[in-house]
């Protein structure tokens, strides 16, 4: 999918949300449990209620590799049963020497090999270019970099005063601006979480043209007003992650229209910020 | 696996050989493709012709997540295949916010949830303390954090002299400090790539007790003589992996007969190392 392709469906949806399916089979509603894929059931379910809500949906890989070879079977059908229309995310986190993150890539790019082709997988940067560079070869497909996210942890080398370049910037700054290097707006997004709503501003003049992936919004705390305001632009920019708020909002059998109702509301609120 | 049952292993092989196991479908000798799991065949018959010779096997996930829900399977029978006292590694570079590390924990560390137990997980360190701790909350298990990677892209953030802590450190040194505040040499260890040979002395003076996986020897070209002089500490300290240059070592039928030989002959070195 191409970055005019998701602004589309942005404009034609209201909407900027990206859902993650973070599903734990130990937090599903209990009547799920007696059907052969229960995570799969969950996920269909949520998708089903959800779809004309979100533009993305984010798949975070840990949830799934926690059931092993059964639960990549569960994010294979997951995956199969996302409309075509919409972007989808593998949440991976991924990222090895040249060889291994090319086996990566296959992993999440290629559907021949592997069954899955995502459009986007997030990867750490750690590693540096090389690191990178085999998720870039994919036309119409994003590596999604962390450079500033949403946990606490984010304050020990991304934002950490201790560590700055010579013309005083932040590890996470330096991220951003030397991997734009590797590539642009087209092929590439960025990790900036919702719970540093206040950098947004300085963040968007850092990437004006790129998209950003922003988890921590609902659970983790992330002011989605604040974010619109100052991270927008011109193609909004953004996706704002939702997985907890969303997909747990009952755990009774209602969990699926309740998981609507979660997700109206953000919509509902992310509208006005596009019109404005 | 504890630090000196590894130590007590180095000792009984005179071996600090780790095995890489980054088997490519694509690259396996072609009589092997009529088998009905290529990969865990090549394995099987790698692990049988060398597992007298190494301490430890380390699965690089991305090769087995290349092919799918078949490749987890494929890693599932690998592992189980694996001789128990032999120290086993899921080289899966993860690290994401806490309660996510927690799912990627229970995917490796778990073998009543996942199918796995492996003695260790190489972790990425860019998230910070939250994203690793998750992983150390499991007795004799091993976090084997991403310090300086073997790959030109340590050049870009890990080595970047544009990028110094207030005394001077560089962005690999200050991971390997702040993460001693995490842990200890028990459940903790650092990638340090065998493409620094040069640097070794530098790394151990920075934590004298853990000890170091040391990918690059062979194909990415470290040199063990130096690595070892400079590297070592009173309980070996050092796993030094070794991946392509012994698996692929013939094309042919000879393959496991091959890649022992390969092996052999870095055993052969590392035991007049661990002699003097």
């Amino acid at each position: 999918m191409t970055r005019e392709e998701i602004f589309d469906q942005i404009k034609s949806k209201h909407s900027f949300l990206c859902i993650g399916l973070d599903t734990d089979p130990e937090k599903i509603p209990k009547h799920l449990l007696s059907s052969s894929d229960p995570v799969f059931e969950f996920n269909k379910q949520i998708i089903d209620a959800t779809h004309d809500l979100c533009v993305a949906y984010k798949i975070n890989t840990a949830f799934y590799e926690a059931n092993g070879v059964m639960g990549w079977e569960s994010m294979k059908k997951t995956f199969d049963y996302i409309p075509k229309d919409i972007f989808t995310i593998a949440d991976a986190k991924r990222g090895d020497i040249g060889n291994t993150s090319a086996m990566y890539a296959r992993a999440f790019f290629e559907k021949e090999k592997s069954g899955f082709d995502f459009d986007a997988i997030t990867v750490a940067p750690y590693m540096g270019k090389d690191s990178v560079t085999p998720f870039l070869q994919y036309k119409n497909k994003f590596v999604i970099l962390l450079a500033l996210t949403s946990n606490k942890g984010s304050q020990d080398f991304q934002l950490s005063s201790r560590l700055t370049t010579s013309d005083s910037g932040l590890l996470y700054e330096e991220v951003i601006l030397k991997s734009q290097q590797w590539s642009n707006a087209d092929n590439m997004m960025y990790v900036i979480g919702a719970t540093h709503p206040e950098m947004f501003a300085h963040v968007r003049a850092l990437a004006p043209d790129h998209f950003f992936l922003v988890p921590g919004v609902g659970t983790q705390g992330g002011d989605l007003k604040m974010i619109a305001e100052n991270g927008m632009n011109k193609q909004c920019g953004l996706l704002a992650n939702v997985s907890r708020n969303i997909i747990y909002a009952s755990m009774e059998k209602d969990f699926a229209e309740a998981a609507r109702g979660q997700a109206h509301q953000i919509q509902f609120q992310m509208k006005s910020f596009l019109i404005n």
